[in-house]
């Protein structure tokens, strides 16, 4: 299996940790240390050397960030989180702090005292986020000491090595453009930005911009490594040799020189001491690199790594495959819902035997490389625990007149794909149905957007939560992520939250997953993913207008819907969307599932 | 009357202007000049001397920006004002380009050359626009030369004086908090921004903070001069002499000291010599403002003047002078519409005479002080002009069949108010009402969101928006923008637009005024002012929802509703509005409006 269930943190390694922690502090001379749950590549997905953050305080959620004084110790986490950071850390060391309230910057303003030394690891931190805090430091008289080694690595005994997995060739009939033709458009835009290279330290992008997959961290095909793209000349790739055979090192070295990693920052210092012009993100590229290129004389140029706009906006080969995926991925989910449905009144089901259930649906399609994340598989009261991650300790049973929220993803070759259903067992009661209702509507709203050119994903969030608005309810992250093509589940840069500033443009893939949570009785999600569309004419209008076409097929549990509350218009979709789902589904599957689903998609 | 219908601009001049310009250009040297719509207080209202742009283009809109060289000349202008840009110039002499597809910085990008001079105004630029300018010119090899007096005063024979109209206290019953409150106030921000001293340059938090109002420029009380806040010592505020009588006299000094506007840079030169942290935006502070304080050594503190968002949110006496203002004028406009709908059939109206009767019944009430802009009256295609203002030139008879739209609004000391209604005459055509009632569901969704604490009008504009978008249409405008109590009908820093980026607070007054636009054929707005409520517990909800209070009463008109495109919730809303109108207004109507407005006011 991909997935385990085992418990990954246990409170009573928090205090010996904390404790030698800062002792080690002492030691060094540090007044605060700063633990952010970051690598190098200041990427979402960390391989387990680089969970520094877990080590030390058992929370393993996806964000994260730790302030440590030897007074206090504070662990910052997301809206997403802190049901979670708070089961997983000891609460009687570390204060869980909503990071949206109060910000590792907010709380140093109150805590810093002058004369105090703040230790962090030049790697983990980003440009931008050194700027700000040296400036508070500079405000407040204190001291900010960029350290040569991690002190959270000296003391963590059975550390793992960094990963080595293979890297392999991403076949261009799947990516649809080869790396020669992105090489061109990415120059094109490093000449407008009068930039002589471009440092790309996000190994998402590496991996679209020469078409390899890696397998260096969990979930996600990621090759750790870096690059250097020359304007004028080839670039260099930065892997282990460990992680290339004849046939990746044959198709690399086709477009670029290969070399090891410790050969980075000394080619970054060649940069730099040639004058050269970098463009690189200060709000994505880690402090260490930013401050090489600096130092060597290099002249830096702050915007965003273009292939990350560019790896968004689908190719035409990137979509059939999706499309190819979600239906192979809604099979296995039809087959999943099916058995469900059958066995989860009989009362024997638990959260992980439904996860090991879901997994083993996925695998029967023969295609599957990895789930894309770890399936969240919650009843009852933890369908309310947004992110969680069922383990032998939490398991609950899944039991009649309660809730099960399944959200969870396949990465095959062809796609990735995500999505979440919210299921009824036996009895539903009102309270339970309006709350999954005005959840739809929210997601029928966003299905159905119509947007000119330009819009934003912050503009078209609020679509989505505005039934719940008006009830009194909201949800307390993004509507929607970027998705990637057999990569990340999540990429930027197009979101649809508040903070989704980047225009959505066509071939964009996002998620629409608006949700409810009540702590402790239940929560609802529902996500499909969708496809940004050509702006197309609508009969009668002005301006063509964008749109969303929705890639995930697999029904909505109509037991769980009020019909009175939708609007003609919205049950109309609906009814669609199920039609759609039984054609696109049925053709492969089994009689009884093809039953089943048959039933599941009926008007209502 | 308050408005005149005058033709403000003559095309035929632009010609002899632009080429003495240029004239003028080559003797000092300069290859480019920069002419901006923009006086030393960044205010959108400008006194009659500062409309350099309208006396060298003849447009005369609110907002603008020329870019003039040998070769070329281009006007920029934003959505609302692109047609009536090409109205007023000489399109022959100035290309009219839209600001938002391409500005005077991407458009310098493009046509500015090595070894060229630039020209601009120091007081009519704000830092942030020159700290842009400066690094495109210095990426160019240009150069940017600060003038010492603009070119354009120079060839200005019959340029207006400066205004001097008498300032006048505006009392403590109606702002609800007297200056020694608000200083206060400011001050604990400007110690939690560890700033020595704040300066003052938008004359409306000037009239906002020493609760005073002025009289020097059109249709907005506003007293045009400076003022710098120390935190530890007496404000300074910076006022002609000749503005002052004995009782504002007295009642100024008791809070600050005066001084003449002469003295305000010297000032501020003593301030930076004195190594002053003074807190300014430099995005809304004039360059040589910035630059005296800069050179004489100030430390500078880039954020917003405090007084702005202290501003927005009203004391509950300027709420309660706000609701007054708006039934006391909802009546005029029951007035008017009543006599609307009774002379507009018979054919012999026209935008002026419909401008005029529209004055008058706000001056019935005997408490008119100004109107709170050119009503903007357009009949049939003059109402897709966004910002039209009629004068003999373009006046239009109001034909039957034609949609009519009137946007006014009046100052009364106890609030100031805006409103659009578009009318019918005789007939309506199944086109007319459908797109009516799209821009009416936009208007109402945003007349009953709830939303919670921290949400953005950028967040609630497409609520506005989406039942146009998934028809084809938009419209090129923001959604809302701030409106003030006795001051600028314009005032931020709220907004419901795309670029809304501040949370709504409760107490803040926002327009409500979504609307389409059929070029060469109709105009449609619909717009009411809201207050943000406090937050409140919805019946069931989780959390606390601010949501929107409507503060204008007037009847919309009927006959351009297509109730079959409303959902029941819609039709509840409208029906329950035009109930509180009729409540709110009828007590003090003539007989003959009571009448005509009880059957407006019919439920549909």
């Amino acid at each position: 299996m991909f997935q385990s269930f085992d418990v990954l943190s246990d409170p009573s390694t928090v205090a010996p940790r904390l404790a030698a922690l800062r002792a080690h502090m002492a030691k060094l001379g540090l007044d605060l240390l700063l633990v952010p749950r970051a690598d190098a590549y200041q990427n979402e997905y960390l391989p387990p050397d680089q969970e520094r953050l877990a080590w030390l305080t058992g929370f393993t959620g996806s964000a994260g960030y730790a302030i440590i004084s030897q007074a206090s110790a504070i662990l910052f986490v997301d809206g997403r989180y802190t049901l979670q950071a708070a089961a997983q850390t000891d609460t009687s060391r570390f204060e869980v702090v909503h990071l949206i309230d109060v910000g590792p910057l907010k709380h140093l303003q109150t805590m810093l005292q002058a004369g105090q030394t703040i230790g962090f690891d030049p790697w983990l931190h980003t440009r931008a986020g050194i700027t700000k805090l040296r400036d508070l430091a500079k405000r407040k008289g204190a001291d900010l000491a960029a350290l040569d080694s991690n002190p959270v690595d000296a003391l963590w005994d059975d550390r793992p090595p960094p990963p080595l997995a293979p890297i392999a060739v991403h076949p261009v009939a799947l990516a649809g453009t080869a790396p020669d033709a992105k090489l061109e458009e990415i120059r094109a835009e490093l000449s407008e930005r009068q930039a002589d290279a471009l440092v790309i330290t996000q190994p998402d992008n590496l991996a679209w911009l020469f078409n390899v997959r890696g397998g260096d961290v969990g979930h996600t095909p990621l090759p750790l490594g870096f690059a250097v793209i020359a304007r004028e000349s080839r670039p260099t790739v930065f892997f282990a040799p460990e992680k290339l055979d004849e046939t990746v090192r044959t198709h690399l070295s086709a477009h670029a020189d290969i070399a090891e990693p410790g050969a980075f920052l000394t080619a970054l210092t060649d940069l730099g001491r040639a004058g050269t012009a970098v463009s690189l993100s200060f709000s994505a590229t880690a402090e260490q690199i930013v401050r090489t290129l600096e130092e060597a004389g290099a002249k830096l140029i702050d915007k965003p790594d273009p292939c990350t706009l560019a790896k968004a906006k689908k190719t035409d080969a990137e979509i059939a495959g999706t499309r190819t995926a979600h239906i192979r991925d809604g099979a296995a989910i039809a087959r999943f819902l099916a058995w469900f449905e059958a066995e989860a009144p009989k009362g024997g089901l638990d959260e992980i035997a439904a996860a090991t259930k879901l997994e083993a649906c996925r695998r029967e399609t023969n295609q599957l490389k990895d789930i894309s994340f770890d399936t969240i598989s919650g009843a009852g009261p933890n369908g309310a625990i947004v992110h969680y991650r069922v383990t032998t300790d939490t398991n609950r049973r899944i039991s009649s007149g309660e809730l099960y929220l399944v959200d969870s993803g396949g990465q095959y070759t062809d796609g990735t794909t995500d999505i979440t259903r919210t299921l009824s067992v036996s009895t539903v009661t009102d309270d339970q149905r309006r709350a999954f209702t005005l959840v739809l509507k929210g997601m029928i709203a966003i299905s159905t957007a119509r947007f000119p050119k330009g819009t934003t994903g912050a503009q078209l969030d609020a679509l989505a939560r505005i039934n719940l608005w008006t009830s009194g309810f909201d949800y307390d992250h993004g509507t929607g992520h970027g998705v990637g093509s057999y990569l990340g589940v999540h990429e930027g840069p197009q979101r649809i939250s508040k903070t989704g500033h980047v225009a959505l443009e066509s071939g964009m893939i996002l998620s629409n997953e608006p949700g409810y949570y009540r702590e402790g009785a239940f929560g609802i999600r529902i996500e499909n993913l969708v496809l940004v569309t050509q702006a197309t004419q609508i009969p009668g209008g002005d301006i063509d207008m964008l749109g969303f076409e929705t890639l995930t097929f697999a029904p909505i549990d109509r037991a769980l819907i009020d019909p009175d509350l939708l609007s003609n218009d919205e049950r109309s979709w609906l009814n669609d969307y199920h039609t759609a789902v039984y054609a696109k589904l049925s053709p492969d599957l089994d009689e009884m599932t093809r039953v089943w689903l048959e039933r599941a998609c009926a008007e209502i």
